[in-house]
């Protein structure tokens, strides 16, 4: 895998919209995929008894699996939360379970991840500082089972995944620093910023990652979770994330708003019924060297669901190949002056 | 364009849930359009504008257009139907419109329409014969006047388009066929058999194609209007019928039901939840290629526009690669011996 690195969400084994096909001509090398949505439907031993999530979705690069934390936080009726896990309603359908760090480590490895998270504990915003403690210590305790279950389980053929710590910590410095010291004493094979992009302001979240990157491995990838958008990606390399997900590129596609280097563009506006140029005037992607502005919009008036698809194949292209521009002007030596006129295009055409 | 030949249905500009270009590697050699839908959103004028449906769509192969007769017949609030033509409400907002024969024309024309059908009247089954003379004397009055103003209308750059005259007559053999003579006393460059699939037997269905084709002229096209099964395909060709088109394969497969060669799949059906086959095991498309009905049913399960788009290409493919192993029978003078395989197989799994 080349870093730093962008990877498409694909939920419920499947990036939405799109073709796996599609995502290797994007150049995708990794996609996330979501143990709640995965355990609830259609189970992780169905699955597995399938050959694991890569046969299954039929995927041979990289897939890395949340742990099932932030959903059964933020989507799951949360019924109880103790020492030993979450006990939670699933959101489908109403129906009683419990994640625990030894599930969660169960699950990921019967899905066959490449790279499996920590069960991590969420912490809303704004919450106070004995919260935000809590959340580490408690991080901290489960990230400990989350080792020796991950450990000490087993793999499906061929499967050699990784493991990653997630710093909690909210948008106190300290515990963070606090958090990332006491997860390296654990060790892991990677180490992620957790629990941000949840509400807080944007120079909170930059503070909070300029904390947290200095003390991590710098042989080891470095994730900042759910980030972000365009800028965002170059804020963050700037500073030394390596991956990234989130599912803004492919959500604001669906509903009609895609990122071009110009900003964002919300193609179903009355304004581009007319429009015959390209979703993106300098992009190379299959949607702008094929259909104009004036027919993905009547697409989406008509509720065509090819209007999501040809969006989302943008989007997804305008994400994956800006990373790859980054790691070009890395390379280069030039990353300085590119992100300079990057963001210069990016925000005229935002304001 | 070869012929027979099977066209996707691509109502509002879109073959719903593919793209053009799978179309095209599909062996799409002619899709179809509908006048009624285009009309209302975004309308003709807009498409003409854009350089007509081929240019607005990305769309360089053939396009045959209804006449809308259909549409105003059966989606639209219908108001008023007059010798001068039929006044609607729109099935979108209400609002009213007229649809007259020089109305269709002009907007098929303004589309770039390569095959422009004539404005019909359509007729409800069971009906009297008295409407059903009724419907053909409207039927050939009407096609008079489109026959005037399609030969006197403005063409886009570069269409050289067809018109095609429309039999009606209901389930009455001798009305169809006085049907036919009249339109070719008008005079067509191919001749439709319409108005049937519309709740009569298939048995008299047959008999009206039976009634109609010997009159029609060989070197002329031969098309039957919104049918149907695959079977009915075989049972078309093999009473002469050149072109077919049917919603039928796409929109069960958004529905979540294949036609394979061994009858219709159901693959949302729980019992495909472990099923490792392709939808078809004699398949060689896409989805059969790569995907199992374990997954494809996940997709329909989990709500993920994946599905149909994944089922939609499995049917189109079986359809479009049915009519071209029909073509290569009839070429190889063994079209005998293939239906009759072919049919065995497709109601053995349908039994």
């Amino acid at each position: 895998m080349q870093t730093p690195v962008f990877m498409p969400v694909g939920t419920q084994g499947t990036v939405k919209a799109v073709r796996q096909s599609d995502l290797k001509n994007l150049n995708a090398e990794i996609i996330l995929g979501n143990t709640y949505h995965l355990y609830l439907r259609p189970g992780h031993q169905l699955i597995q008894e399938m050959g694991g999530l890569h046969k299954f979705m039929g995927w041979d690069r990289l897939i890395l699996t949340d742990s099932g934390g932030f959903q059964v936080w933020s989507l799951a009726a949360l019924n109880k939360i103790t020492e030993e896990g979450v006990r939670f309603q699933s959101h489908l359908n109403g129906s009683y379970h419990e994640f625990t760090p030894e599930l969660s480590m169960e699950i990921q490895l019967a899905l066959g991840s490449d790279c499996v998270m920590a069960f991590d504990w969420c912490l809303q915003y704004p919450a106070e500082r004995s919260d935000a403690q809590l959340a580490v210590d408690r991080t901290i305790a489960w990230a400990k089972r989350c080792r020796t279950a991950f450990d000490e389980g087993p793999r499906l053929p061929d499967s050699d995944p990784a493991l990653f710590g997630i710093v909690q910590g909210g948008v106190y410095a300290d515990l963070r620093k606090e958090c990332l010291e006491r997860l390296k004493e654990i060790g892991f094979e990677g180490y992620a910023i957790g629990g941000l992009s949840v509400g807080e302001p944007k120079t909170a979240m930059w503070e909070m990652v300029e904390a947290g990157m200095p003390g991590m491995p710098e042989d080891q990838p470095r994730y900042l979770m759910g980030v972000g958008t365009p800028e965002d990606l170059v804020e963050g390399v700037r500073r030394g994330v390596d991956m990234f997900d989130c599912v803004m590129p492919t959500r604001n596609a669906r509903k009609g708003t895609v990122f071009t280097s110009q900003g964002r563009l919300v193609v179903k506006n009355a304004t581009y019924a007319r429009d015959q140029r390209p979703l993106d005037e300098s992009c190379k992607c299959y949607t702008c060297r094929h259909y104009t502005r004036a027919y993905v919009r009547h697409l989406f008036q008509a509720g065509e669901s090819l209007g999501p698809q040809l969006a989302t194949l943008h989007s997804l292209h305008f994400y994956l190949n800006t990373m790859q521009e980054i790691r070009e002007a890395i390379e280069a030596g030039t990353f300085g002056s590119w992100s300079q006129n990057f963001l210069e295009t990016f925000r005229q055409g935002e304001s």
